[in-house]
C-alpha cells in the first residue's frame, strides 16, 4: 500500500507480485485481482517491454475517472499470444482506445470516440504497468527496427500532440505558447517546433525546457498575447491563465485534463470570442512518420528508467516537477 | 432606490428624472451624475426613440463587469447633435463598441475587440435607457423607412446571433440545439431557422417558443446528441448541460455570459474533443439584410412596451421568464 506525498489521503497505489504477472495497481480500497490477462476474441497478448508514465496516470491515482486497475497506456510490447502466426514475436505499439467497431462513431472512423470503448489503463481495461496486457489485434502497429523502444514509447503521447494538427489548421505565422513545461508540454512544444512554428514554452521551470533546446519563459514573466495557447498544465488554473495570454479571437487548445472541478469564469471566452478546442488521443501514423523521418527525437525527455519492480519509486519520481519522462523497463 | 426580487442584496437600480435627461441608473451605492451627454470629438448625440432590455442589462445590475452608470445597448435613436448637417434628424441604430481606431485590432477591422474600447451601456460609456446618448458618428447606421422602430430595436441582438455565421461555417445538415428559451435563445433560433438549419430550442418553457413557431422541447426531456449546441441560458449550469448534449467533436457556442464564476469541469471538453466557441457582438449589416429581406421578423418576441418613466417596472418584467423582450418607449 502506497501513500506517497503526491497522493491525497485515502488514495492508494500498490505493487503486486502475482505469479506470472507483476503489476502496479490503483485500488483505492477496492480488492482487485491482477492475473495474466485473458484475451477476448480478436485480442492479442503482449509482453510489455517498456512503458512511460504520463500525468494522466498520476491523475487516475488521484481519483480521475474513478479508475481502478492497472494504469499505463504508453508502451512498447512484444506479441506473445495471437491467432495470427505472423504477428508472434513482433515488436509493437498499440492504439489505446478499444472501440466497438459498429456504432456511428466507429463507422465514421472515430473509434477514439466510440461510446462503448474501453481505454487501456484509463477506462475499463487494465493497462501497461504490468508484465502483460491485452488489446484488439486491429489496434497494433508494428515497429520498424529503426525506431528503438526508447523512441517508440513516446508514440502515444506524440500522437496526442499531433492530434492538434489533425483537428485544426494553424497558419505557420501564428505565435504559439505552450503553457506548462512538464513532460506533456515539452513534447507538444517539440511537435510544434518540428512542424516549423515559432513556439514558446511557459512554466515554472524554464531552465528545464531550455536544456532540451526549447524557447522558454517563466510563466509569471509572460505578458504577450499569443494567437494560440496550448494548455498542458494539467491544472484548472492553467485554463484561467491561458485566457489572459490569448489575443481576442485566438485559440486555446486544452491538451490536459484535471480530476477536479474548479471555479472558472467563462465570460472572457465570450467577450474575447476565444475558440477553446479540446484535444485528446491521436492517430499514431503522423507521429510515427515524424519520428521515422528524424524530425523529432524525444529521447532528451527521458529523465530516468526504473525496473517495473521499482514501480512505486518510479511514480514518485514522475510526480516530481524536476523530471520529464520516467520510464518503466518491464522485460 | 430599487431592490427588486431579481436583484441580490446590496445592488441597486434607480430611475433619475434630471432636467433634460431621464435615465435608469445602476449605481450600487456609488453617487453618479446622469446629465445630458457631452459629445467627444467625432461623436454625435441621439435622442433615444425605443430601447430593448437584454439579459446582459440584468446581469450588469447584478454586478457583472462592475458596471456603474446607465445601462442599455439595444436602441433606435434620432440624431440631434452632429457636425454633419446631413445626419441631423436621421433615424439610426448604432454599433455599441466605440474603438480607438488606431490599435492592431482596429487596423484588422476588429474594433469590437479593441482593448481601449468603451461599450455602450456595458463598459465605460452610458447607455440607452435614457433620453439621450452619445456615440462616435462612424458607429451609426441609418435606417431605411421600411424597417420600423419595433424591428430595428432587435438589430443589435440579431447582429450578435449572426456573428455565429461570421465566425464558423456550419454545414446545413448539422443538427442544432439552442439551449435556453429566453429572448436571446429565441432570437438565435430565429436566425438559425432563417438560415435554413434544423433547429430545436431546449428550455424550461417550450410552450413559449412554440407559440412563436419554433420547435421546442423541455430541457429535461432532451437526450439526443447534437452537432451544435448554442448556450443562451445566461447561466453557468448551461455550459455543463450543453456538454452532455453534444456529440464527440461537436461544437458548443457560448452566446451568453454570467456574472459569477462557477464550479466547472472541463474534462468532457478534452475527452470528447469539443470545440467551444465564444461569440459576442456582430456586424449589423448581415442582420439588417435579413430583416430587410423579410427573412426575420422579430416582432413576435415583443412581450410588452413600457414608457421610460416606468423603467423599473420594465426591468422587473424583463426578469420574468414568462416574457421575451421588454421594450422601453423613450420618445
Amino acid at each position: 500500500m502506497k501513500t506517497a506525498g503526491w497522493l491525497p489521503r485515502g488514495f492508494f497505489v500498490s505493487m503486486r507480485f502475482n505469479p506470472n504477472m507483476r503489476a502496479i495497481v490503483i485500488d483505492n480500497g477496492v480488492s482487485l485481482r491482477t492475473d495474466y490477462p485473458k484475451p477476448a476474441p480478436g485480442e492479442v497478448i503482449m509482453r510489455v517491454r517498456l512503458a512511460g508514465i504520463c500525468g494522466t496516470d498520476l491523475e487516475l491515482a488521484r481519483g480521475y475517472m474513478s479508475y481502478r486497475g492497472i494504469p499505463g497506456h504508453e508502451f512498447v510490447g512484444e506479441v506473445v499470444e495471437t491467432q495470427k502466426p505472423a504477428l508472434r514475436g513482433r515488436r509493437v505499439v498499440g492504439e489505446i482506445n478499444a472501440a466497438c467497431g459498429a456504432c456511428q462513431a466507429c463507422i465514421d472512423g472515430l473509434g477514439r470516440h466510440c461510446r462503448k470503448r474501453t481505454v487501456l489503463g484509463i477506462l475499463g481495461r487494465d493497462g501497461a504497468f504490468a508484465d502483460y496486457l491485452r488489446l484488439p489485434e486491429r489496434n497494433l502497429i508494428s515497429l520498424p527496427d529503426s525506431i528503438t523502444d526508447e523512441i517508440a514509447v513516446f508514440l502515444e503521447p506524440l500522437a496526442a500532440a499531433y492530434e492538434i494538427f489533425e483537428q485544426i489548421k494553424i497558419p505557420r505565422n501564428q505565435r504559439v505558447l505552450i503553457l506548462g513545461d512538464g513532460r506533456l508540454g515539452a513534447l507538444v512544444a517539440m511537435a510544434f517546433k518540428a512542424e516549423s512554428y515559432a513556439v514558446t514554452v511557459g512554466g515554472h521551470h524554464p531552465e528545464k525546457a531550455e536544456r532540451i533546446g526549447l524557447a522558454a519563459q517563466h510563466e509569471k514573466d509572460l505578458n504577450d498575447r499569443y494567437d494560440v495557447v496550448v494548455d498542458c498544465t494539467g491544472s484548472n488554473a492553467g485554463f484561467t491563465r491561458a485566457l489572459e495570454l490569448i489575443r481576442p479571437r485566438g485559440t486555446l487548445i486544452l491538451k490536459s485534463t484535471a480530476a477536479a472541478s474548479a471555479a472558472l469564469n467563462l465570460a472572457p471566452v465570450v467577450i474575447n470570442e476565444i475558440t477553446v478546442l479540446g484535444s485528446r488521443c491521436g492517430r499514431f501514423a503522423p507521429a510515427l512518420d515524424a519520428m521515422a523521418s528524424g524530425k523529432i527525437d524525444p529521447r532528451p525527455l527521458i529523465s530516468a528508467t526504473f525496473p517495473l519492480d521499482d514501480g512505486l519509486h518510479a511514480l514518485d519520481e514522475a510526480a516530481r516537477t524536476s523530471n520529464f519522462k520516467i520510464l518503466l523497463k518491464v522485460s
